[in-house]
């Protein structure tokens, strides 16, 4: 972060303003001479963890010590230049913080960069820092990634350490990283997972013909070639549909379950504080106390069946690809009521993440009118590394 | 508003920070001498009318011309020192703003002053000017008046002028203002109606037992020496129930229309910027849009039982007295859990103003634990005088 005014202007964008924040890595570690940024849900020792909330910042004391993610790129040697915007609390898909601003997509900046992870994306968008922390429970790793053309990965559930992270739902929160390039992307995820990239890639590919018919044609025939560019590294595609039940009937039980187990955990801060929220979040944790027990108990039922049916899907040694989001970003400052079907029609393609808890890693390099869009590749549990080598190779195959 | 360190402090907890100003009345009208403030809810020309909301005031141009009721309080004599801190857009009945601060309760300093005209009661009642203007739809006057130990008035329902006033419910959206000496609030009165008050007195006291019975025994215990005085002045009391149908059937009636209503006002607005609110007040108007036809048709039908039953009761030469509030100021900052009941229970006494119409004055002089309480005296439509006549007879009664 050097310091011309217009370069100033873009960090103010990306960073959370007035938080400076520079910590020198360790010397020699894998990571020695990169730098990387933290959405500002991470604690970052001396500073206060401001959640992308006036009132989650309001009164609290700065962190004692880093959060265990920030430790871990510290201690492998990359640097932290700042933290980033967040959609408030991490409570929403587009980006659009009414107290920070929206962080400004360098790849599309007429529209959203994506969330909530939306100044961790745009950070590494623009060049600023080479990678940065970023969370996911409902898909805020996966729109930004898409939407600002990045690779990011949302990993298996439950294999990160998320000490010193600000929590939504721990049943399906995750910590993701940001990078342009899958080289960068490859030595972080090395780093983070302690785990080498595997020499083998899978041997299988699926495609879900669900997902991809759910996308706009545009975004389908755009995504199309990545797909026969996986088929040239993994043999003939098998055509499967991801959610039998209905990608739809998928993300109204994560439309369930998120806003329920976010209530449950934001309701003695919000009935303590009062604390001040855009409308849309507010009315989102509104709709999370009104969910009844009959409601949330169908929504775990089709979470098992989610579960149940990647678990046949996604065994070792297979990947499926679908279209990360169903559509390029969309533009910046639409009215409430315009964004609703964007918003809805987003979680249809994100609810697996947070219901079934495979890897995904998306994937940049196709563009429709101008704006990236992602192809995901999932995985079988814990095969996070065979999606990072694979995106390594798909790269390489350009 | 002059200028020691120590009254700009005061100064700032009722006024809206950072905007001054100071419109010199009309050189010989009747007001001639005394300052006032107006609820920034009025237009006051060339500045932002801010309406207590970051949401409101953001892009907003400066108003082009004085609200009615400012321009007729300069017209006859009164100077303009400053506009003061409202709940955010009138929706709060305690006066604590998450954006602005709880204007001081001079009156009683650990406690809420009562909203939403809080910044107005607030500054009559440290002697920041002489009367302010507020705003009354379901309780914004009469709640402050009682909680800053003030005279306050929610006059008859259509008979002034709201132009330049931001509106929340028309069918019950009237203004008000506050005195410290009910000579004051004769004069401003006198001059606003352009009515002189009147020499006769009502001939008929009721008492709504309901009321004084749903008060906490310490407040109706505090309130009776008043009621006996106004005994002196009007003859025997009358006891009678102001709401037969129940006053939490009243409530709830109150409780539905009002949110309803204010849905409607507010959601073009809401729905195109999605503005930040305090999580209580996103939540009220959350609660608003859900409001079922079924639900709301039943308070229409509410609202005609309590129209019949203040018309049959409240002729002219009546004179209706009950508390203002069932007890003073609560103590600021309480959780929303915890303001539930104090909310619910002022709204069963406040309610029959934004049903029925009829004016009201809150008078001073009861304390409870050192915090005062208001008595309430209700006239039939458009006997407003009547009541600010009754009011200067029962101060002098003392």
């Amino acid at each position: 972060m050097s310091g011309s005014a217009e370069r100033m202007q873009d960090t103010a964008d990306a960073f959370v303003p007035g938080q400076r924040v520079h910590i020198e890595g360790h010397l020699d570690g894998p990571l020695a001479g990169l730098t990387f940024a933290a959405k500002d849900l991470f604690d970052v020792a001396g500073t206060v963890t401001g959640g992308g909330s006036p009132g989650w910042a309001r009164g609290r004391a700065p962190a004692g010590c880093h959060a265990a993610l920030v430790q871990r790129l510290l201690d492998a040697g990359a640097t932290l230049v700042g933290k980033t915007i967040t959609d408030e609390v991490s409570l929403g898909i587009l980006g659009e913080n009414a107290f920070f601003g929206t962080p400004r997509n360098s790849k599309a900046p007429d529209s959203v960069p994506g969330g909530s992870s939306s100044g961790s994306a745009a950070a590494v968008a623009a060049g600023l820092c080479d990678t940065a922390l970023g969370t996911d429970t409902g898909g805020s790793m996966r729109v930004p990634a898409s939407f600002c053309g990045l690779y990011g990965i949302r990993p298996t559930h439950g294999r990160l350490d998320l000490a010193g992270m600000v929590a939504q739902m721990p049943e399906a929160d995750t910590a993701g990283w940001f990078a342009r390039d899958a080289a960068t992307f490859a030595r972080v995820s090395e780093a983070i997972f302690a785990e080498p990239a595997p020499r083998e890639l899978p041997k299988r590919l699926l495609v879900a013909v669900d997902a991809l018919g759910f996308a706009d044609p545009e975004t389908a025939a755009a995504l199309e070639p990545l797909v026969q560019r996986l088929e040239k590294l993994l043999g003939k595609r098998e055509e499967v549909a991801l959610a039998p039940q209905g990608l739809s009937a998928w993300a109204r039980a994560m439309r369930t379950l998120q806003p329920w187990q976010a209530w449950l955990t934001f309701k003695d801060w919000v009935d303590r504080e009062d604390p001040p929220f855009a409308f849309s979040v507010a009315r989102y944790l509104v709709a999370g106390s009104q969910i009844s027990p009959a409601e949330h108990q169908w929504a775990a039922l089709m979470r098992q069946e989610a579960r149940a049916r990647v678990a046949h899907l996604l065994r070792p040694g297979t990947v499926l690809c679908m279209p990360t989001t169903p559509f390029p970003a969309i533009r910046k400052g639409l009215a409430l009521s315009a964004q609703q079907d964007p918003r809805d029609r987003i979680t249809c393609l994100t609810a697996q993440g947070g219901l079934t808890g495979v890897p995904q890693v998306s994937m940049p390099g196709a563009v429709v009118d101008g704006r990236p869009v992602g192809l995901s590749i999932l995985g079988s549990r814990g095969g996070d590394m065979t999606l990072v080598a694979l995106a390594a190779a798909f790269e390489r195959s350009t």
